[in-house]
């Protein structure tokens, strides 16, 4: 699945995603998507972890980009985004290419509408951290780098 | 969100609607997109305004116009068709941008099949025109011209 | 139906409407029914067609007037209010008469509680307008005109 | 509840059946109400027995006239057309004056939308005639006049 | 379909109706099956109509006699008791032959549980008869005789 | 609203409550409604209160009166009966008046059919009361003097 | 049951009332528990009842009490909060004992999220005051002592 | 629709399928995608067919080649994979084209997870193959051969 | 299961299939159950599979046919028809007898009433075929002679 | 119903139990139908009741054998298996020769599809043993012959 | 989990169990509960099983139970009442210690309101008897002490 | 809340995770509850959190804990895990408190039984951390401290 030199993990935000911080304020905060990229390529170097960033507002590239990651990483972290509770196409291709993966949501979904209660990713990935914000992401590189370096890639 | 100086709207027709007037036509009816988007122009330009017509059978190219609209556009139509009953994205992105939407639908979605009496896009729209065939298109410029000049943007 | 030599379009507020302007503005708005159907008149004056308004809350009321629109109207216009969602006596009412009807909802029926999400009468109406405050009507009307006079009655 | 010396019997049509025969008549046939009416009352004369005839739109005109056969009559013949689906307080009403009541539906109910399949006021009745078209009132008549003679009231 | 000389009406007594009048009265009366047979026998020979009557607990019997019925009948009364609930293979049998039926019930199935409100067989038979006992066999059977001599055969 | 000299009840008695006492005593009792209604213009005669009390069958006319409510009333006592079970009508009426207003059951009807246990009414009243039989009135009176008293109208 | 010279009546408050008046005041008014206690105990030596009060945020423990008021109490108030939308178990000891019981909720749970609409206890009870806020107990003490002493124990 | 010279036959692979023989063996076994296509093609030149084999992850660009199909195929072949539970614009795309289509599936869904048992296409297909590997798809083959030189297109 | 000298397969048409070719032409053809059975038994001819056809309307004899095929057949087809929506017997049976089936659906059950789409016995068979007319039993014959030949039995 | 003189016991096993101990041994055990047979014969010597045991797939069969229980027997154990879940029918017949019976299942259905789930037959039955095995019959009969012989046929 | 020396069976009675034999006699009968637990107490005896009898109306006492039965018991009979329809925990803690059990339930809930069908703990059980009163316990204890037995602890 | 010197933490552990790392090792993993806990002092004591540890199996000592919090708590991480499901009172501890909450379950509740995908909790918590074992227990504690340092409480 990789070399194993060095942890390779994918991130992917998806669609809308790219207008953080300047929609829907009082749902997803002031946070733009580039400062939580940067907070989490900080992260990621600390932790001696090689990371892709992805966003795409377009079900297939998300798709595609974790087929892609079969070839180079270990891991991912996904915010599905909308296609959390619509794309079957998600959920076969996380649990496809087999790799453990963390869903996180930045608001705190099941305080919202009931459509969004629904998770059709969650079932296959590790685990799912929802509601925390930007410090998600975070959690999740933590996360996955722990199992990633104990369990030895 | 725009210079002010000329009203900008941009439509937006969902998956398939490039077939009209070739298909299903007890449906949809015999007039083909391209007479539809005529008749747009030459309303638009009757009450000045400019006008840019997207049709894409892509979910994602459908939000990425949405996300350009808030650079130029003071509403949008559209038309999602299909993606009407599936698409939270596209809900995700109309309420993102926060432009006066106005929902068009051909046909009347509530005498056909129950899985399209569900609008997704519905609840974050200004309005919705359901089943008038192509006059649809033109009633939904004529609201939003109606509201975009009234409130002065 | 009719003598053909002027239109005729009826148009139907239901249970609760002639309150309008005076109750729950941060839903209907500020517009009085009496505005609302003055717009209506000097548009109906317009277009050279005679029209007959009701208003009531009885649902047997709107029936017997949408009974007597067959002998003189070409086209109904009804905002069935609360009757939307339960009356299929209403329903059938429209159906039996086979006059073009535009059902108009002056707030967005579909960001509001879940019963109010479903109508009874819509599937048996020619085309719905919902969400756009008084502006509906006028919609609605020149929607009808359109269709009366291009398929001349 | 009545003298006694002839039997009463409350004939209900509910909304829209004033228009039979006239309506959707592939649904309902080509018969008028007032034939249906005609037939009715033939037979009631053939049996003996003092017929009432009322049909209203008004669902609450209909309760009345079932609460005034408490004095006079001896059992109810009723077709609450759209009001079979939608009205407790007719269900309520039939169940408070405690006559046999006949519920009858010209089409076949059962063979046509959902809502229309599940009756209100069925549970209720003491029997339930359906899609016999006219016929249906007939066999109404004749079976509670057997139960009214058999069980002498 | 048959030779038309004499109407012949096949009568079909679902499961467990041969234990009629010996269990459960306070549902279904006293009446033994027998005596309801004998007063059907009675009314065809005065309508001059031939009479066949069948009772099954086997759902296959009961298919394979109104499959018979093609050679020699024009009419079907049937009650499909406890099979009217759950056999879609007795609805396809009825659907097949095209005879027009009659469903008949001794109870008020809608004042009973709720799983006998659902009746698979009434939207392909001709009309319904529920809840009058005994008697309601015998309206079942003029209603044929009324559609059959009406209609020619 | 009102000029405040004098608190003003309405007391709304809902379809077939007419009847009351006369009908099914098992579920509702042998007060009638006459005695009801003393009981409460005594009560209200000792809280100084002015009461009107309607009762009607027809939901357009307990909506008529909830609207002329607003001139003279500073409260209202509902038993809305069947209609709580199905007029969204009647519920839009209360939220438009926005008068506290108190629902009343005379029956526990949680504890009887289901379709009796959804009330629509209920959310956009001040409190409901239910199952205590004719004393629930006077309850309801109490509480609402209580409030208007203390508010100061 | 109990020795019938003073009337004795059980008030149980149940998980999370304990904070009223501090929590979510927007909800639940600003009373706290003990002032709603206080007065409950003044009305009930005004009434001359022997009233114990309890609360606690277990649910065996309202039970418990449920059971030992079959000892000395003529009559149950209970405002079960949470419980009332889970609890089978309180449910079956209210109605195990058999005492007259009013249950009490302050706020309009039928204005609140749908699974605060069913009461699995409501069916049990004598009868249910919704949302009159802290007012709701006194009326419930007064009905309780109005049926107590009337039927006379 | 086509020239007619020869029968040209659209295969679509949707979703994941790129990964088939790689991923979820257990339940989709080892055959490669590659080997799929050439039996495929191997089996199209015996019945003298042209055949265009497509795949693709975006839902949009399934619609296209859908599209494209009219201008020069006479059936397709489509595995829609995940989008089988979730793209009504898939379902719209071929009932727009009219070509006569078979739904495939490699393996038995109805044995998989409730949401894999409803497929939205399956209405608008003339017949639909379940769970027979990849022999599936050259029965599809087969019988749109069978169907194609019969009817003569 | 078998001597294994010759593939033995059992093919079985569940009830009104006898009827085929004469009742609802519109949904099943013109083609006649017998035709069906002989183009199967040239096909099995030359495939040299042993062949036994049973048709039955009861689903005893159905399952006791599934039963027997345990001694001497190495794989069913069947079409259950009605049946394939109720019977949990014949689904158990089919799973008790462990041989590799086919379920063979001539009309596409997905394109009909609503309680055609769910198939008891699809999550026990090998696969699905459904939709083709009378050539699906002949795919589902070249299918199963396709693995038993592979696998040897 | 009996001779009184000796206790007589009809034991019912449903559809596909002949195969018991050769099918699905991981859910139903390795225990033939005869050896559960024969263990049932020396527990009713031992209690001194004459057994008929009757197997049969064919549900018509089995109701049969109910009715004919009345002449003979004081008791029914009854294992429906598959109609458990599907047979009003058997349920009815139950019902209606008012003996009483005990339902048997080997397996525990509730750890199973949830379509196994629901019992038709349960309400009508004395009491049901789920889930010991073969053990269960013996469990039924010890059950019956202690309630036949205290409370004296 | 025990020394093996002598069969150690803990019996848990749920809520409201503590009143049996006193209150709703015509659900539960009028055996007490001491009289089920002496009765129990002398089988174990002639069983030379060492029991344990809990009652609790708390679900944590219950579950406290359970745990401690791993120290020293070899089977728990559970009746867990009101909790059986609302409690994961106490399934939970039943699934933890991984004891046989058997669930007993006095009155036949499958006769009963819809919300006692449901068993939570049901699927995680050995066994269920369900509806032969005090007996059920006694079958209970013999069907653990014969699986204990045989299978040698 | 607090006297703001150092932040303390109250950790709850629900129903059955005593058992931890002794049941359900496939589940639930071997870790014990202890290590946990050590785990989780060790990290507060690198934060200087002051942090106190309660597991219980009494759904009313949860909310007792919950309630004494806000005393001395800044903050709360709960494993609710059965209670999660089913108990509305913990949901309303939580939002009473008001405290930041992290809600942690250490399976993948959503690829579990369907019951445990619903949490009635998740609405009124800050964050959900859901699936990765122990872990998540202490990436619920960096959370809560990262919140409560950067806003200062």
């Amino acid at each position: 699945m990789s070399d194993g030199r060095k942890l390779g993990i994918l991130v992917l935000h998806g669609p809308n995603l790219n207008l953080l911080g300047t929609r829907e304020v009082a749902v997803y905060g002031h946070t733009r998507l580039e400062e939580i990229n940067r907070a989490l390529e900080a992260r990621a170097e600390a932790h001696g972890v090689r990371m892709e960033i992805v966003q795409s507002n377009h079900e297939g590239e998300l798709i595609d980009a974790i087929h892609r990651a079969r070839d180079w990483a270990h891991g991912i972290i996904i915010n599905p985004a909308a296609y959390t509770h619509t794309s079957v196409a998600l959920r076969d291709a996380l649990a496809a290419v087999g790799l453990p993966a963390v869903e996180v949501h930045l608001s705190n979904v099941h305080a919202r509408e009931p459509f969004r209660h629904r998770s059709l990713t969650a079932p296959v990935v590790w685990g799912q951290i929802v509601g925390f914000g930007p410090l998600g992401y975070l959690l999740a590189l933590d996360a996955l780098v722990d199992r990633l370096t104990k369990h030895a890639t």
